[in-house]
C-alpha cells in the first residue's frame, strides 16, 4: 500500500472529523478491510474488556458476578445503547440470541397479534435466513403462508390477509435501502405489523424507528456494531406493543421473576419477555465494547462519512474502471442505499479473490456480485482510492484469471 | 482457610489421581467454590485461547477466519468432543443457542415426529426453563398439552397420547438422578420420544446416551463443562432420528448449503440441521477450552471422584452438623444422585449468605434448599472438609442470624 494517493483524497482524510477513530481499532497493517458489513473489525478496547470479564468477573467473581457486575442487566443495558443508534427509546431494545432466532420470535409474536390474517409478506431475494425462518414458521403453524414478492410488488401485495411484513432495511446484496417510514405507513394502513431487519443498517445508516412508527426490528451485532464473530443479536419492540406481543420461546430469562423458580411461566411486563435462555456474557461484553466506541462518534457525522465514502468509491470505480464490464448494482442516490457498494461482473468470484490476495478484502455473493462494505469508523478516504486502484489493476491486467482465484472456499 | 484439615482427608487428596487438575484453573485463593453446578470455574487456558481468538483470528484474520480458523466447523467439532463425554457418537451432538432454545427446537421436532399424540410429559418441579418452554409450545400449537407429574407418577402417565417425555437427568434442586435407560425403555414401549436435559449431568456424572438408546438431549455449557457465563449450549439427536426430525427454527446455518444463499430452505442432512443462526465464535472458543481440559481426565476417574467428594460431604455434614435441623435432600445412594448435594434448612437463605461471607460459595434455591456443587476437576477433599466445618460453625454460633445475610439479591 505504498502507492501514492492523490492529494484530493488525502485532503478529505485530513478534513475528516472522525479520522482519529481508526486508531481505536486493531486493524492488520497490510489490509484494506471492506467487509465490515459481514464481520466488523476489532476495537482495540475489546481485548482488555474481555480480559476483565474473564479474569476478574468470571475467574474471581464467579457466580457472584451475575449481581456484582450486573451480568443480569447486560441484555437491557446494551439494548438501551443500541436504541440510541436506531432511533428507539430506552426499554425498547434488548440483546438476545441470534438474528435468526429473533426473527422467529417476532414473526410468531406478530402472527399472534393478528389472528385471522395468515400471510407473512416478505421480499423474494431477502437475506436467506429471513426467508428460511419465515418458511419454517409456515411449516409449523397451520394456515400460515409466506408470500415473497419483488420489492416493487410489495405495496400491491399488502392486503388484509397480511399479518406481518418482514423486510430487510438495507438489502444484503444490492445495498438498496427501503423507505422505512413510507412502507411502515402502508403496512399499517392495511392493518399489518412490520418487522425490519436492521442487520445492514445499525451503525451504518441513519435509522429512526420512532419517526417511522416501526413496530418491531431485529439486527446483527457482528457487522457495523463491531461486536465480534457471531456476536449476540438484538431485537426491538415498540413500547406500545410490548404488552400485546408474546414470544413463543418462553425461556426462564423472559419470566417476570426468573429467580423465583416458579413452575408456571409468567412473561416479564417489559422488553425482557423477549429474552429466552441465559445471556451469553462474554459475547455481550465484546458487543458492548464495540457499541461504546461507536457511541463516541456523533451520529450525523458517522452517517455522513459513510455516504461520502460510498459516493467516492462509486465515482472512482466509474472513472478508473470504465470499459471493464463492471456494472454498478447499488444506487448512486445516497439516500437510497446503505453503507456498502455492490458491483456486478461475470468473473466476480475470482476478481474478489485477486483483490483479497492484494490485501483488499471485500466479498462475493452468488452469482456475480462483488460487495464492498464501508465502515465509517475505521476506513479512510485513502483506503477507498487504493481499493478502486487495485480494482483497476486487477481488471486491466486480468490478474483474476488464475486457477487459484477460481477455487471456492466454504465461506467467502 | 488456615484451619487444620484432618489427616484422613489430606491423605485422600494425596492419593487423588486427578489432584493436578486443580492448578489448571484460575481459582481465587480465598474461596472454596461449591457452585460449579451453576457457573463452572475459569480454566487457566481460557484467557490465552480467547486472546488468540480475538487478536489473531478476529483482529488479523477478520472475515477470512471463518475458513482459515474453521469457525464454521466449531459447532460440530466441539459437539463431537461433548459427545465423547456423554456416550454419544461423532455427528450426534452440536453446540448451538441456549439450553432453552434447544429444548424448544427438540420438543417441536419430537411433536412433529409423533403426529396424533398431543402430550408433552414432564416432571412437576423440573427446572423452570424446561417447564416454561414446554408451556410456551402448548400455547403456540393447537391441541398440545403439557402434563407435569411427580417423578413417581411418570411411569403411569406414559400413555399412548404422550408424544415426548422431557426430563432433567439430574434434578437441579434435589440432585436426584433418573435411571435414564429404564425410563427411556418405558417411554419407547409406549411409543413416546425422550428428551433428556443433561445440564446438571454432562461432565459431572457418567452419561451413556448410546446404552440408554436415548433419542434427544440438551445440555448447558457453563456448568460442569466450565465454558464461561452464558456459554453456548449443546443438543444431541441420535443418528437414527436425524433424518426424521426437523427443527422449527430454520435459520441459515441449518441449511444444507448456507453459503449458496438460495431463497428456499433445505435442511442439512445431518446434525447441522439443528443449528439456526450464526455461531457465537468467542463463546465457542471458551467452551472448547473447558471441554478440552476435561477430556484430559480419564472419564471413570472423574465420575468416581465426583461421587467420593459428594459422599464425604454427606458423611461430614452428618457427623459435624448433627442436631442442627439440617436435612439431607439428596440421596445417600451414589448411583441415584448427580454431583451436587442439597440440604434443607428453614433458614437456608441466610445460612448460604453466611457461608459465602466465609468464602464458601454454594447457592440457595427457594424455599429452603442449600445447594453445594461438587466439580471433580478442581475441588479437593480438603475443600469438602473445610466447607462442612464452616457449616458447623455457622450453625453452632448462629452466625447466619444477621440482617445483612437475610437481604435478597437478584441472583443467588
Amino acid at each position: 500500500m505504498t502507492k501514492a494517493v492523490p492529494d484530493f483524497v488525502q485532503a478529505r482524510d485530513h478534513a475528516d472529523p472522525l479520522r482519529s477513530f481508526r486508531q481505536r481499532f486493531a486493524l492488520p497493517p497490510d489490509v484494506i478491510y471492506l467487509d465490515g458489513n459481514s464481520l466488523g473489525a476489532l476495537p482495540a478496547e475489546t481485548m482488555p474488556r474481555l480480559e476483565k470479564a474473564v479474569r476478574e468477573e468470571w475467574g474471581t467473581g464467579l457466580i457472584r458476578s451475575w449481581n456484582s457486575h450486573d451480568w443480569v442487566g447486560a441484555p437491557r443495558r446494551i439494548g438501551d445503547k443500541i436504541a440510541s443508534l436506531i432511533g428507539a427509546s430506552k426499554g425498547e431494545v434488548v440483546v438476545a440470541d441470534s438474528t435468526s432466532v429473533n426473527i422467529f420470535k417476532l414473526v410468531i409474536a406478530a402472527l399472534g397479534a393478528r389472528p385471522g390474517r395468515n400471510i407473512i409478506l416478505t421480499e423474494a431475494g431477502n437475506f436467506p435466513t429471513d426467508l428460511y425462518v419465515a418458511q419454517g414458521i409456515a411449516g409449523l403453524l397451520s394456515n400460515i403462508t409466506v408470500r415473497a414478492v419483488a420489492a416493487d410488488e410489495i405495496e400491491a401485495a399488502l392486503t388484509d390477509e397480511v399479518a406481518v411484513l418482514l423486510l430487510t432495511h438495507v438489502h444484503y446484496k444490492t445495498g438498496r435501502k427501503y423507505d422505512m417510514a413510507e412502507i411502515t405507513r402502508r403496512a399499517h394502513a392495511c392493518g399489518a405489523l412490520t418487522i425490519w431487519d436492521l442487520s445492514h443498517s445499525a451503525g451504518a445508516v441513519n435509522v429512526d424507528l420512532r419517526a417511522a412508527a416501526a413496530d418491531m426490528a431485529v439486527g446483527c451485532g457482528y457487522k457495523y456494531l463491531n461486536g465480534g464473530p457471531g456476536a449476540p443479536a438484538f431485537l426491538y419492540v415498540a413500547e406500545r406493543l410490548q404488552a400485546i406481543l408474546r414470544s413463543p420461546i418462553t425461556g426462564w430469562f423472559g419470566h417476570a421473576a426468573p429467580f423465583d423458580f416458579d413452575d408456571g411461566f409468567c412473561p416479564a411486563g417489559d422488553i425482557s419477555r423477549f429474552l429466552s435462555g441465559t445471556p451469553p456474557v462474554l459475547g455481550l461484553m465484546a458487543l458492548e465494547t464495540g457499541i461504546d466506541l461507536m457511541l463516541e462518534a456523533p451520529r450525523e457525522l458517522l452517517f455522513q462519512k459513510s455516504q461520502a465514502l460510498c459516493s467516492l468509491f462509486i465515482e472512482l470505480i466509474d472513472s478508473m474502471c470504465a470499459g471493464q464490464e463492471l456494472e454498478l448494482v447499488t444506487t448512486r442516490e445516497a439516500s437510497g442505499r446503505g453503507s456498502h457498494v455492490s458491483l456486478r461482473h461475470r468473473h466476480g468470484y475470482p476478481i474478489v479473490q485477486a483483490l483479497i490476495a492484494r490485501g483488499i478484502i471485500g466479498d462475493f455473493r452468488a452469482p456475480d456480485i462483488l460487495r464492498f462494505g464501508i465502515a465509517p469508523l475505521y476506513l479512510r478516504f485513502a483506503d477507498i482510492w487504493l481499493a478502486a486502484d487495485a480494482m483497476r489493476e486487477v481488471l486491466q491486467t486480468r490478474a483474476w484469471d488464475q486457477p487459484a482465484f477460481r477455487a471456492r472456499a466454504a465461506v467467502t
